[in-house]
């Protein structure tokens, strides 16, 4: 018995065939391109497994429409990458493969990597964020992914400028938000070289730190998660994830009293496979409730 | 078969006895004064229904303990009402009542309310913010409550001052957060009056909104949840619901489709009873959470 598992970025898409413990089997990348193009790769590298494969489970960029009750279910929407923009993936994958197939956002998938394999499921709300060329985060609570009418933008939250900051913000929506303020195209907006160029003693670290504790903060006092894992490109200075905890318990006051600081918000257990190990477990999950509605 | 519900404020109790509908069959209220004092009168109110009474469900001021498995599970923990802090609120209930009981927060008991009467379950996402002398918030994603390590503190997120705005805020921990920039005694410092004693077009309702505004837009990118309900003393201005609105989508930019707005950002169905009504259905559920455990 074998899972499939998709982690379809806006740059590049990984495949991966996986286990019943999720340990992955094989994995391939290929870069995104045209969807006819990318999506025969896809069909291509999961057809080798067909008689054995069960379910796949896909954690894709966005936006996607999620809701179950929608006409536009399983489409990637308004993206800017316009060939993409309101693309049916969902039915594309079930034209191919006639197993269950469970489809949320990369964040999501990624969270709920974290929750299955890195956690063991032994805590039930984790909130996972990727810092990179954008900023996205997604969830778990009480065992079930946060999605209400839509899956969750947290990235684009509102934060408060650093005194000594006079960015004015890149994000074509809402300027200053999170994702303008804190994400790899600010950072090197601002410095001119790229967040991995620039020295661990920057003053500029300082800047993003407050950034993200911001985020931190509010998403403590949103959702009181067990934890919040800090994934992506930016989070690989290692030294980042602490100058993060300092300003965040200094914005916070011991206001509430949360876990300890070192597991609570924390670079991921999984390292970089969270997304894809993430689409495995939602693989798994797709296979048992299919089962369960058939009972 | 009846079902007992307490809403515990900081300056009122309420108790209220329902019946399988959650239609409230007596209900009174009294100050907040002593434990001992109030809780006499909790129970002398309850004592009448013995024989009927099923369970009972709290909504308390806080902060309190909601983590089940802690040592202070159920005590109203760092209150700075000093007489009920860390209250072992539970147990007491526990020593009087030999029925089962739910204990939640203030506002998550209201959000349940909308949740179950309200909106008779017909959406399973919702928030709720109480903009009163204090601002909180609570919610229901999936169909439960949103609890982590412990409950959220959603009146104290970051907010951006609004540009003609010098007010410094009154939040003891955190200064100019939501509640220190919004809530009752913030409006009336920079006012010199009560908020309902101010007229509908004065200009300061618009920056009240700005910040109300951007709670709804980082709850709606947080959790995108099917509706906002927003209820508490302030909200009492009819007027402000619709200034909220507009400088949410204001805010917002179309970024995701969120539901029709005058369905999105309401005031509660239930008007003032969300909390009492949501400690009817809490003990509704409690009830059935104990007959379940024992099958």
């Amino acid at each position: 018995m074998l899972y499939g598992a998709i982690e379809a970025g806006g740059t590049k898409f990984v495949c991966a065939i996986g286990n019943e413990n999720l340990e992955i089997i094989e994995q391939v990348s290929f870069p995104t391109t045209t969807p006819i193009e990318t999506m025969c790769l896809v069909k291509e590298f999961f057809d080798k497994y067909l008689d054995k494969l069960k379910s796949i489970g896909v954690g894709s960029f966005g936006p996607i429409d999620v809701n179950t009750t929608s006409e536009t279910y399983g489409f990637i929407t308004t993206t800017p990458k316009e060939k993409w923009r309101n693309y049916n993936f969902l039915d594309t994958l079930k034209s191919y493969f006639n197993v269950p197939i469970a489809l949320t956002t990369d964040v999501n998938a990624a969270a709920y990597g974290e929750y299955v394999k890195g956690y063991e499921k032994k805590i039930s709300n984790i909130v996972y964020f990727t810092i990179g060329t954008g900023i996205g985060g997604g969830g778990i609570l009480n065992g079930e992914l946060i999605e209400g009418f839509s899956h969750p933008e947290m990235g684009h939250m509102k934060v408060v400028p650093h005194p000594k900051d006079s960015y004015k913000g890149n994000c074509p929506f809402h300027g200053n938000c999170l994702e303008g303020m804190a994400a790899g195209p600010a950072i090197e907006k601002r410095n001119g070289v790229k967040g991995q160029d620039l020295s661990e003693e920057d003053s500029f670290w300082e800047i993003e730190a407050y950034y993200i504790a911001q985020c931190m903060y509010n998403t403590t006092l949103m959702l009181s998660p067990d934890v919040i894992v800090l994934g992506g490109g930016v989070m690989q200075q290692d030294h980042l994830v602490k100058k993060v905890r300092n300003q965040f318990k200094h914005m916070l006051k011991e206001y509430v009293q949360i876990p300890k600081i070192n597991h609570y918000i924390v670079t991921p257990k999984l390292g970089q496979r969270s997304g894809i190990i993430g689409g495995l477990a939602l693989a798994e999950k797709a296979l048992y409730n299919a089962r369960e509605s058939i009972h």
